[in-house]
């Protein structure tokens, strides 16, 4: 299993950066209708994705969601977070079949607290579009 | 198939709500793990877990984000929403084996943008405390 970095509060400063790929493909938002539950024809159902703007079915925005969850528990901070809050704003659609860069940058930190606050972002990697965006408040155990 | 609920923009009012049940297991969770490459020990490792104050390992929050994308695209309003924003404030953690409950309320209707805003929380059947709460926007195509 891959293990998560192991970065401490007094090791994190205003500016760090995390970022990793994820392939998506038609296999991977089937999944997430599954565990899910959300079998929305937009997601699931090509014939009905092409009678909308979309042109064709598109992946739920909310797998931006699960990806926040792994940069956070296993990129940045990585071992030692608890995730406290997360905004997602969904601007465009995930291609059915591409590759997403997932960033995250550390742009507050509050000791008194012991909480960082990213911003974080889902890119398409073909076009560099931003697909997805928001903050997280991350709380460090040690 | 699930087929998701027809409302449309003109049939909904504020003050309308959606809920539903989900039995939450370790199967879900390490789904979840696999899904989203967050394999922090916290969700992932029993043994670590309980060397924290959880006492075990717990569900990763985000479980919340997928909820909600069944709430949005699947019960209120469901089939015509377009998914344009969600806040979450992961409060408690869920219990590995139990039932949660997950529920919206529309709070506010814009007719000039054809949008809704939905408070969304997810709550412990067992206990009734919330574990996850925040608010959705979804724009209506219909």
């Amino acid at each position: 299993m891959p293990e998560p970095r192991t970065r401490r509060f007094d090791e994190l400063a205003i500016g760090d950066t995390a970022e990793f790929e994820v392939a998506v493909s038609p296999d991977l938002v089937d999944t997430f209708a599954l565990l899910s539950g959300d079998h929305n024809p937009l997601h699931t159902d090509d014939a009905y994705g092409a009678t909308t703007r979309f042109g064709g079915r598109i992946p739920h925005g909310m797998i931006a969601g699960a990806l926040f969850s792994r940069l956070i528990g296993m990129e940045l901070p990585g071992r030692f977070a608890t995730y406290l809050s997360q905004t997602l704003s969904f601007r465009r659609p995930f291609s059915l079949s591409g590759t997403v860069v997932v960033r995250g940058e550390i742009i507050h930190i509050s000791s008194g607290t012991r909480t960082i606050t990213l911003r974080t972002e889902v890119v398409q990697k073909e076009d560099r579009l931003c697909l997805v965006d928001g903050e997280a408040l991350v709380h460090l155990i040690q």
